[in-house]
């Protein structure tokens, strides 16, 4: 066997969803147990060509145009960490998935879940940074909604937002689109958010301060798509970070990843908390990163196109998207080998987006 | 003074929200604090046109097109009750919010904030029955997404849904279009939803049970509108009911509203146990009702309409917009007096959409 082989006998399948009668914390993770929960629960009942995108947004047409809309509930503990806070995770976190479709992300709303109790300050701090997010991303929060449950049965605050935008002709953009040849491109470091939260949360300290890298990435997909409409996929590798996202493309464009992890930047704080903590920072969250598969002819422009704006500065090609094993992601490793990464059961950090 | 005539002396403003240093359970009733928190704290921050509307939906322009875009979270305890449950009240919910605006519900996305050890068999049974409202309304879920919170830190499941949808041409309605002369028509019976599931909660048994009455409007607004465009206002009296959606348009619109009490359809248990839990069923929430504000002219038409649909065959003209009074809801009384009717500062009814 060739040492870019792979023996896959023994592999077990992702367990069904009947073995867990109730929801546990993994259903929200991100892992396998969260598309589970999509394969036989949502998707069953709900079925629909815009659905089965199984996109971060859903495409219609209104009037000949192409709206791209998603949805994203905010549940982070604590609603401050450094380097942001829940309401600018909310307001950045779906502007991105919206940005993923190739949209214009135009449209906002907002829905809070108050805990009775919460300081009036806390609220203002938040919606004030949530203004501040939506101003810097250029969307507007246009309607909004506000519940408050007995002390007890929430967390300060969550926060829902929706959104729309608008994809620009030419633009076609999915989680299906990768062909073997493509080239994988990431948009930076990867782990800042997870572990910002985690180190929090933890009380670990560092020399220096693991910040959040929340940011709304779609001018950055401006900057790209000004470059060339052939982009492929565009995901942001958020909950279950770049491994659990990669795996999906792989299995949504029925293609093989193959991940250089040396080429993977992670600064050297966020190395030490994940080791300190034995988590891999592949799996880790982040919230101002994207992944991008793009034809190889493309791929010298956009990552120009990337390193040039302020949020692409460390962007680098990290992997190939190839015919062999498909629905899998495998990673060569520091000393030369080869693992297959396979998507999580259910995740490593509870709830940090 | 006349018997028509009131005298305002001795109002007092609502307080500012200074003076509540902490979010309590009244921020999420309807009422003055709800508006408060709005006006003093949510639209100062997000300031734009579309907000300020301040309607069920926003409203924006894509192509030529005229979208309508709302959000609703659903916090109801219990999560199945009399009449419905927290899935099919979180559908019509938000198809509800865009059909006030004249528009044709189109997507809804869903959110699910889900309590770590609900039964799978729950969630299932409150997405089978989301499914059925979907398709009922004629509604496509698009798009979702699920997070799982630590048990004791969620009631279970909160829900929230977003949609869009387009408004027909020459169709404008709006929370600041009422004007002195024009009807106030409401499309049924009064308080059903808000008892069933105080009913339920506070473990009160009648000889009737007491169902929700949770409906999705939009086929109604649409025989409505086939009638006629000249629709001033529409809105679904949910939280705070009658009283406090009326009180709203009056403001917005900047009119008086006449109330005639002898004519709010209310059934017999619902009125039953309005007496026993000291409640005014002005006040209770309603979840598949809705008020229409039009010109006199149009009226007898649009009635008609209504009565001829399953969802407005007790529909009655209850009130009129005045010049009088702007900016107040008065209401004529089983006696004949006249009695302001003021928006409450919190709620009646804690959590029941």
């Amino acid at each position: 066997m060739g040492s870019n082989e792979l023996n896959f006998e023994g592999w077990v399948c992702p367990m069904p969803l009947r073995d867990y009668p109730n929801i546990i914390l993994g259903h929200g993770g991100g892992g396998k147990l969260s598309a589970e929960l999509v394969e036989h629960l949502f998707l069953p009942a709900f079925r629909n060509e815009q659905l089965e995108g199984l996109g971060d947004a859903a495409v219609f047409n209104i009037n000949g145009a192409r709206l791209a809309m998603s949805t994203d509930s905010f549940v982070v503990r604590p609603l401050f960490f450094p380097g942001g806070n829940i309401g600018e995770l909310a307001v950045n976190g779906t502007v991105n998935d919206i940005a993923m479709s190739g949209a214009t992300p135009l449209y906002l709303s907002a829905g809070f879940i108050i805990e009775e109790g919460l300081p009036l300050e806390t609220l203002g701090a938040i919606v004030t940074s949530m203004a501040a997010a939506a101003q810097k991303a250029g969307v507007r929060l246009i309607t909004g909604d506000t519940k408050v449950v007995d002390k007890g049965h929430g967390d300060g605050v969550y926060i829902n937002t929706s959104g729309v935008g608008v994809i620009p002709e030419g633009v076609h953009i999915g989680p299906h689109r990768a062909q073997p040849g493509d080239v994988v491109i990431l948009s930076g470091t990867i782990g800042d958010h997870g572990m910002a939260v985690m180190s929090v949360r933890e009380g670990l300290a560092f020399e220096t301060t693991i910040e959040s890298d929340t940011a709304a990435l779609n001018h950055l997909v401006a900057a790209m798509l000004a470059v060339t409409n052939d982009i492929h996929v565009l995901r942001d590798p958020t909950r279950g970070g770049v491994a659990s996202t990669l795996n999906e493309i792989a299995q949504s464009s029925q293609v093989g990843i193959v991940l250089d992890e040396r080429k993977l930047p992670v600064k050297t704080a966020v190395r030490s908390a994940c080791e300190l903590l034995g988590m891999d920072p592949l799996f880790v969250a982040n919230e101002g990163k994207l992944l991008a598969i793009v034809p190889a002819a493309a791929a010298e422009a956009v990552l120009a196109a990337m390193q040039a704006h302020p949020l692409g500065q460390e962007a680098a090609v990290i992997g190939q998207v190839v015919s062999q094993h498909p629905g899998m992601l495998v990673a060569k490793t520091g000393i030369g080998a080869t693992r297959v990464v396979a998507m999580q059961i259910g995740e490593q950090l509870p709830r940090i987006c």
